[in-house]
């Protein structure tokens, strides 16, 4: 048996990002730099982070719709309802968005990114490396 | 204020992989191919995945330890502990997993997928396409 899986916050984006209009598709579409603020609680975990390194953020999208199956894929209604296992609509059962930045800057718990389409507020609840090839890992 | 972020499973792995001790450190490093079988309240949501499809899995780590913020890469104590948010280790505040897969086949609520080092049992919480040249989107 698995209990209720339950995510805490780990962190939280400081963008000037506020809405979800005002939001790119993807963070390689023109998003803003931004801001990755941890909590003290995982100071460890993050020690080992310095800028050039390249991430996977693993945020939470606080203002999805859960109960949505199917989009338009990138908003076009020309384009036919696709279920949203095939898309990145942030509207989608487990509100999970991923989003590959560059550390520009680590300021003890606060890391500086480039390329987050995340909005102020969002939060994050896991950071990974990109993986490199095997002989790298 | 967000409320608890709570992750409801959409799918479980069928998977030969049955201990922790048993699987490589990723999926391109010898995992076996598995299923992936999905809950009949997603249906709509998997509708438009096909064979071919390049995916990203989120999956949770339900035998992990969520207490540890550093360890060994790979298990290898000549390297220095490492902040997990620095590796790919499942032992993590929050044990999400990252999984790309091609899918094989499909079969109503199931797929069939390469490279997939998750246990046998473990739940999926995400299914997202591998992202293409922005052109392709």
């Amino acid at each position: 048996m698995t209990g209720p899986l339950v995510l805490h916050p780990i962190a939280r984006v400081e963008s000037s990002l506020q809405e979800r209009t005002d939001a790119p598709r993807q963070g390689d579409e023109g998003a803003p730099d931004a801001w990755v603020v941890f909590d003290e609680s995982v100071r460890a975990a993050l020690a080992d982070i310095t800028a050039g390194d390249e991430l996977i953020l693993i945020t939470w999208f606080d203002r999805a719709d859960r109960a949505v199956q199917a989009v338009h894929p990138r908003g076009d209604t020309s384009r036919p309802a696709t279920g949203v296992f095939s898309t990145r609509s942030p509207d989608r059962p487990n509100p999970l968005g991923l989003h590959r930045v560059t550390v520009l800057a680590v300021d003890g718990l606060r890391l500086h990114v480039n390329n987050l389409e995340a909005l102020d507020g969002t939060p994050v609840v896991d950071v990974k490396p990109v993986l490199g090839d095997i002989h790298e890992r």
